[in-house]
């Protein structure tokens, strides 16, 4: 189980590695969500999202002996680029455990952050748990799941205890702040770090409309599936159910969740672009169309969204500032 | 004139009102270039650009009485935009003189921020300084330079302390800071902050080919003109010749200025989208483009690289993603 003191000592072994991100605002923005809208812009974390948090927190609490041997994940996303990064950093080896029809750039990003790419055949049907187990096995190398783990989690309240800071520095007392959520990793570390150094602001949950375990499992407080894994452009945070970690802590901890368009995503990521001058990917842009397309499910004078990653493709970016910029 | 104590008199007045911009970094980057990279993203400043800096120290060094009336200025683009802002944000009226033909959008986002905007003919031939003079007069307003006043000079020398703390906060002794340039207050101001707190620290200015008037005035060691006004993409910093404040300050202090071409603006602002997660526009990445495609004429092992702007359309922005993300 994760706790808050947890997060501080993540915090210190974070300390010169993560970036502490800002607090961005605009006047446009304001006026569009009738109240003042504070972004925390983790797309401009190393490797372009906050996973890199949660794995450096993971892999800096291994025992050196341990460390040594290298880590394996599963991803073919943020936590992929993350993970590879942080083990690079660290000067140990990392696999990557991807499906053999994911994109190209995916792939060589990863490789070109110091990980070894083990590609497994998804349409074919094979397990990638079955080789990842057989490849850390052989070699010694530590899993580090996306969500599912107390350092990992702990890594991820980082952000919760910088947004904790900066809102206190700025005198606000009450607000929202609404996160992405896919397991709920970062999700259920910021609501910890909110519980302990700014109890008046509420962690709460965004997902895309039709993917909304979290909210779900929140509001009948028993875990929740979607029906479908595909059909939003939120990649990055489309997954089956929240975490038997993160869950109970959210439950604890968090407001009613938030469901928005993959629409009002694309909405919310040209504003960004026009106003805030950072590049969100689409599911790290939830909550931001949450704060300024949902005002009536949000209370107070102020709300405070998270952007939790910016890998996006080209062709997806230009799409969104096509429609909406 | 400038000196070092305006600028640390600045920064006070600064404090808390304008954003402490970070140095961002990829290892993409880093290969491009063969030397370490950071990158100070001034699009995240308050409006979009460093202008914010320099507009907030030249109204708050005003008198209380003076001040009340109001500021003038001349500008459809980032400087009218931190005028107008910082105005605003003192209570006390703005008026931004504009061409006729401006972009419509440009003249409602300066009107969004608080400022009265007047439209010249200028297709017409109407003079803007003897329309400004006029309302100036009977209004009691101030005019606010948009480069060769000591005051915002020394606003925009700010960003250059920050260089010079979190240089040195990563014990870097040595490197070139490269800053995009028009008028020469950014690297004027940038020069003397690094000249006083980071003397390993050299500023270069960094212009459009066929743009390069700072260069050549640097290099012959007197004032030379732009022969053209119009023709390249970065119309944020083509400005006519380096002012008569900045250009003594520019010869002291900095280093030989470095010319870049259109394209790699480009392809500069499509790998700060891809591998920083930031929008620069056109005219804000002559450094960065200098820092990845022009290594030959750059010395050390670590470039800092000054993002002056993000105030980018929307379709040129994809124009560059299109060609080269």
């Amino acid at each position: 189980m994760s706790n808050i003191d947890m997060i501080r000592a993540a915090q210190q072994r974070l300390k010169g590695r993560a970036r502490h991100t800002p607090l961005l605002s605009s006047p446009f923005l304001d006026d569009i969500a009738g109240r003042r809208v504070l972004l925390k812009p983790e797309c401009l974390q190393h490797t372009g999202s906050f996973k890199f948090r949660g794995a450096w927190s993971a892999l800096s609490a291994l025992p050196d002996d341990v460390r040594k041997h290298g880590v394996i994940a599963f991803s073919s996303g943020n936590h992929a680029q993350g993970v590879a990064y942080a083990a690079a950093q660290h000067g140990v080896a990392s696999v990557i455990v991807m499906p053999n029809d994911a994109p190209q750039l995916k792939i060589d990003n990863t490789r070109a952050l110091g990980a070894e790419v083990v590609l497994y055949d998804r349409p074919g049907g094979e397990s990638r748990e079955a080789l990842g187990d057989k490849i850390a096995t052989e070699r010694g190398l530590t899993l580090v799941r996306p969500f599912d783990d107390p350092q990992v989690i702990a890594g991820q309240g980082t952000a919760g205890l910088e947004i904790a800071q900066d809102a206190n520095a700025l005198g606000i007392k009450d607000a929202d702040v609404l996160v992405p959520c896919g397991g709920g990793g970062l999700t259920s570390g910021i609501a910890m770090a909110l519980a302990a150094d700014a109890p008046g602001l509420r962690a709460r949950p965004c997902e895309p409309v039709g993917f909304d375990d979290v909210k779900r499992s929140l509001s009948c407080g028993e875990i929740q599936r979607n029906s479908a894994q595909s059909g939003s452009i939120c990649d990055a945070i489309i997954t089956p159910q929240p975490g038997n970690i993160t869950f109970p802590i959210m439950s604890d901890l968090c407001g009613p969740g938030i469901t928005v368009s993959d629409d009002d995503c694309q909405r919310a990521m040209a504003a960004a672009f026009t106003r805030l001058k950072v590049v969100i990917e689409p599911g790290g842009a939830v909550a931001l169309a949450a704060a300024l397309y949902r005002p009536d499910t949000i209370s107070g004078d102020t709300v405070i969204a998270v952007a939790s990653g910016g890998n996006v493709d080209s062709k997806m970016f230009q799409q969104a500032l096509e429609k909406y910029a």
